[in-house]
């Protein structure tokens, strides 16, 4: 999984029929220092954040969409923690 | 999933059997401010696009192949959205 | 899916039992201009291809595997089509 | 699968149901000579590691999930080994 | 499937159950001219490769798994050939 921002909302009108029940947020991926790192990615959201939280993402499919219900609905990334701290150890 | 404009559209005459009713686009990736990101990609479209429109893309195989209803079909890719607004939040 | 130039062959004797029937053809991405655009990989080709040609690359797995017939062929590109044209639109 | 080393720990309260019994290490990958090679990633640790170990990262899903008894709880990424040495042969 | 060197062996001693059958590899990915390309990588071996072999990786997991016979065992990457040749064809 990846650490990341919730920066944005998707909205789409015409869209693939299990979509419908769908809340898309657009995540920008964070490094460890909290900055960003990479490319922004779209996930389907799971516990209700919203844009400012930090969130744990994971890159996935059929486990994600056997997970939430929707059994034919493709999908590659969802939310699925809000991140309460990033501990990192001493070096 | 990522955001992208359909730049294209691939044309094959010879290819693998189930592929003969699977629409083709080449799709650029955006960032956040809606510029070419990365690589273009081919994807298998499901909602009518066309170049010039801002589309959401999967990337993912087994579920999308078994929502179309193509369950041999090999696929990474399909455009599952036609985007209507990418709502950034103020920082 | 991904654009591609087969740009040669892998030949291998010793391997996993069921590669014997896999032709293994090593493939370079291509970009819209047609320039390599990244790094080659090897693919199992589905549609009879040969170097020089331009096809479009899967990069998946389970449901490739299942389509070919080879279900505990481990795999995670195929080639699928023959490219005859990509058409790209005017921006 | 890839190397790494601990780096910390990620806190979640609110969070998918699943998740509940996972411990999610932040891992940052290593190159051959034990160098930070890459963007850190989260893992479920399957092996109770902790900060400062290398580890081996499997980049998986579902068999991961059904490994650990958790059928429909998203992962992309587990720690399955603590690594004692990583021998490297002479170039 | 990518086309790597083996450079060396992963030890491990705590591990994850099933992986107690797995011989753990080190690769390194190579170019069209054999040249390092990337990010090594470890990998199961299925046919008994070793250091300095050119050897073909597949990045894929489940069906992977099955093929070895170890249904529950998290993999996202096999090697599953030796290779002989890589034919360039001219351009």
């Amino acid at each position: 999984m990846i650490v990341g921002r919730v920066v944005g909302e998707v909205v789409c009108t015409r869209k693939f029929r299990t979509y419908d029940a769908a809340k898309l947020l657009q995540v920008q991926p964070l490094d460890l220092q909290k900055k960003d790192r990479g490319l922004p990615m779209t996930a389907i959201d799971l516990v209700d954040s919203g844009p400012g939280d930090e969130v744990l993402i994971c890159l996935e499919g059929q486990s994600a969409v056997d997970a939430i219900g929707l059994g034919d609905n493709p999908v590659d990334a969802v939310i699925l923690a809000v991140i309460d701290e990033l501990k990192v150890a001493d070096a």
